[in-house]
């Protein structure tokens, strides 16, 4: 089995992987590591760098007891010496799980359909399902389950899984977008097949104006440095000041841009969960990985 | 004691490496990963990047219960701030086994002499000695002991190990390469040493004709992009369609590439034995690692 | 608590590292690998390459019984992509403990500043602490308490971390530095706070005349390549041959530049204690680690 997209799992598994993550980071910090997954190698391929998505994977590998291979752009290519089915049936051959990173989404997919271990997906130009396993065990921490939470900048990856989650918990959520830059409509749908497409507006005031918490996201990613001046242009007015946040919490799957989506002043609020967010990237991995390696 | 081809090992140390190769592997499906080498580091120094070789030898590792520290191009460099002799030094203090992917051969044997413990050679321009355990294992698997095999391609390193892995074997072998692209001579004295040296052909029919197996591997190696064209011509012929295979088996060490040594129907047969070879990478290098911990 | 200068530490707690590190020496000598820090991870951020440290770190780890997460320039960028106050503060949420090679010391001291977890100083363009502890090792397993030593060549972050250490260990020091390459003076007042300042000189001949052991080190470090020739002929005279070091012991940190500080014949004569030296990282690496662990 693999896990591609939050869709993959059905509302029911997709609520065993976050209880299983509760549990085990709750084990950890009673007891530390464990031996889980025991001799056990995650293979990660990047195709582009990431510390959390890198350190998150790897620290939680041992901490299950097993070990993760590290696989850079210079180690392995997904279009250079062979193709992306052989590269998958001899590393599936060695490893227990793969995780990729990687632009294109078929890519996951392909890997996917011809490695024998389950695949998966750690951030394509599509979908970040881990970022949105780590959100929702932060939400669950956080607020009640009647919290609302408004997503103001980008419709982009992040937010495309978080939108399937979101609609697979029975989160209230609504996206802001600029014009030209909202979710996917095959995403909508597929959320609206799940449970509630969100409200979406090009409004970010409001949005704010009937959340509790706020969730926010570079606008400019990795490698889209050259429509910088124009997204830039087209988000003014999107980003999250203090003075616009109030007392909601700030929700950001950095790194932040300090002066585009956020202030300074916001990130460095004492009663930021942001740190919390990010570590729950750990305890939300273990949980899916662990939850992978019981299943078929 | 080092292992820098394969016959720095007698006729009886080979059969014994392999027999340790097969019981790890059996022991590894039914009761998963063992602590034969707790806490032991392998130190992996790539001149340049191989995805088999970096994942095998790293998952043997783990699955043995010890650690490899992938050292890469930027990470360290033979010839760059320190002479070989320095870096065998230091390294030896560190670590329990090194091992080698370098282009020059004589590197291996200067990592060899100054390490104070096992040196591995993962690859040079010379041999690839850890590939013909996984091959010899892959034979064992799948073939009667009285097998032909035949080599239809390069006489390169990987061809060049394997002459003397089938000589110390007693593999009834044919080597078929185009005129200038032999086995060196000093490699076809040593086999007819070690047991017999192959017979050879420039006729590639003829020694698919009498073979089990077809062994072949790309003609153009990593590094060697500047003589493509003078080699596609000298290798025309050589490579293997699926009429010419017929139903044998053919093994390739990977990557293949398609179009050149081996058709896309060739490697996509179901009945390929490709991923089984490229499988006992794991399991000969976890045997060989295992056979050096208990010598000396 | 954090490690980022020798001077971090008082007296007794640097004796206690020392005693730790050569305890843990011993204990893996008899029985391998312990469990001391199971499951734990250290995250190492490496602005440049080094493969003592980084082989030493991770193995180190292994051997304790962790794991050892290697961020390399590529992975990982201080003054890119986020500020390291956020880069301390998620890291610090995965990983157990955090070593970082980076040219400029104010990074370290940020990083320990924001990170929740023991920051280690693995080398700065200011101090290098961690091969004082294997300096100060060495010198306690081959010399007796009143053993003099002559420091030669350039007053560099190996030299200032050890003219702490000296200091806090009471040894009997003297550093030949040529005019502008001496030791920073807040360095020497530190040193005199904690002890004795070193005596300096200008003469290599009279530092080496009353030594039992010459320290030296390379006098164009990575990075400095542009200062060479003008560093070559400052440091004219300040080379070691075997006529001028006589049956004193020599010391060097690594890698040496025959031919500049020292001469081939110096290192590689066979009362060498330089690979001991390089060993010692190990060693003296762990027993920080361990007693850091166990701090606070």
């Amino acid at each position: 089995m693999n896990f591609l997209d939050v869709d993959d799992l059905t509302t029911g598994e997709l609520a065993a992987v976050l209880d299983r993550a509760a549990a085990i980071k709750a084990d950890y910090r009673d007891s530390g590591a464990s031996d889980l997954l025991e001799g056990q190698t995650l293979g990660m391929i990047f195709e582009k760098p990431s510390t959390r998505t890198r350190v998150s994977f790897e620290t939680g590998m041992t901490q299950l007891g097993g070990h993760a291979v590290f696989l850079g752009p210079d180690d392995i290519g997904l279009h250079g010496r062979e193709p992306v089915k052989d590269i998958a049936r001899a590393l599936g051959r060695y490893v227990d799980f793969v995780m990729a990173r990687v632009y294109d989404h078929a890519d996951v997919v392909e890997l996917g359909e011809y490695a024998e271990v389950p695949v998966i997906n750690a951030l394509t130009d599509d979908a970040h399902p881990c970022q949105t396993l780590a959100d929702l065990l932060t939400i669950r921490e956080h607020f009640d389950e009647d919290v609302s939470v408004a997503w103001v900048g980008d419709g982009n990856n992040v937010c495309q899984s978080f939108v399937l989650g979101a609609a697979m918990s029975g989160l209230d959520l609504t996206v802001a977008t600029p014009e030209g830059y909202g979710v996917d409509d095959g995403v909508l749908k597929r959320a609206e097949g799940l449970g509630t497409a969100p409200a979406t507006t090009t409004d970010p005031e409001a949005a704010i104006a009937g959340a509790d918490v706020v969730y926010t996201d570079v606008w400019v990613s990795m490698g889209q440095e050259d429509e910088r001046a124009e997204k830039l242009e087209a988000f003014e007015g999107f980003g999250i000041t203090p003075e616009r946040l109030g007392d909601r919490k700030l929700m950001h799957c950095l790194p932040a841009h300090r002066g585009e989506e956020v202030t300074d002043a916001v990130i460095e609020r004492d009663d930021a969960i942001v740190w919390d967010q990010a570590e729950n990237r750990l305890h939300a991995q273990k949980g899916l990985l662990a939850w992978l390696a019981e299943q078929e």
